[in-house]
């Protein structure tokens, strides 16, 4: 599988929380796992979690090394695998100026949000300029989403999925696997 | 949105250890919440978790009643508007037997799996099927996938998520959640 020129970056902050209010939220294990899995799985490049929290990106790496250099290499190499694609990162900003010194200028920052935006690439469009080698990086927000100045910083934003129906709450592992499906997956 | 005649179950006996041994797997929190919000979002009728053990159905109904009848209900109703579509089954036969009461004696039994099998559906064939008002109950095994038994309760298999890829090791929640979308979700 040739791998598409795709990095994926877990924003912890700045988020909203249920009110509206920018947070920074806690790492979680399964949001490590589960998106390590889904972006080793379509060839995505890196996966970036983002936190400005020292004690939380020692947590984090304290997990991966389990499966990377631990226990967990030999007991489940596959896991190893998909979580060795994470880099811990302090800030969208400098993330974003390493994803660029990488892939060049024309790299696109692409955010997801569960209500619509303005500003939005539908995911036939995008799936399309990935095709033809464009390169980016996919934002993924916690909590209750990425907040109002991170949107400032993108170059577009896909839609909502499911936008059609009146539940809007999927898990952020959910939204990243099915988004990455759309991007990349397959077409069985 | 319309709702397909489409439930889901994720089964956690009979299934497979890594060594390929039929085990009982046990409930966790989050397959319950990731799979019951994917549910919830693409209109599945019923979320089925079938376990024969009392102890892991009566866990799973504490949690499940936080989020539908106590605390959670008023803090955060949105979870519990999605994990209200979930009923505890104790066995796979009982619930192809319940389902096929419901919906009638044409209702297919579909499993996943992440390696190839034989009697394979693909997703558009699937797709189409149930825009056109197939019924049918979705599998999904826990731990290392359904066990042999089961396959041989089914009408058809989905083929693998990213079969050309070289790594098939997705969580269960990011396979549902990526199954579901590509047979009722949106096509944006």
């Amino acid at each position: 599988m040739s791998r598409a020129l795709l990095d994926v970056a877990l924003v912890h902050a700045p988020v909203v929380n249920r009110r509206g209010e920018v947070i920074g939220s806690a790492v979680t294990n399964l949001d490590l796992h589960d998106i390590a899995r889904a972006c080793r799985t379509f060839g995505v490049g890196t996966y970036w979690v983002i936190t400005p929290f020292f004690e939380q990106r020692k947590l984090a790496k304290q997990i991966i090394s389990h499966w990377t250099d631990g226990y967990g290499k030999s007991a489940n190499p596959d896991r190893g695998n998909a979580l060795s694609l994470i880099c811990l990162g302090k800030s969208l900003e400098e993330v974003i100026a390493d994803t660029r010194a990488k892939w060049g200028q024309n790299m696109q920052v692409i955010a997801t949000c569960a209500k619509p935006r303005p500003d939005t690439v539908d995911y036939r469009k995008m799936r399309s300029l990935i095709e033809q080698g464009q390169p980016g990086l996919l934002l993924f927000g916690t909590a209750w989403g990425l907040a109002p100045e991170v949107f400032a910083q993108v170059d577009a934003t896909l839609p909502p999925l499911q936008a059609t129906g009146d539940y809007n709450h999927l898990s952020v592992r959910s939204a990243a696997s099915i988004i990455l499906d759309r991007l990349l997956g397959d077409r069985g």
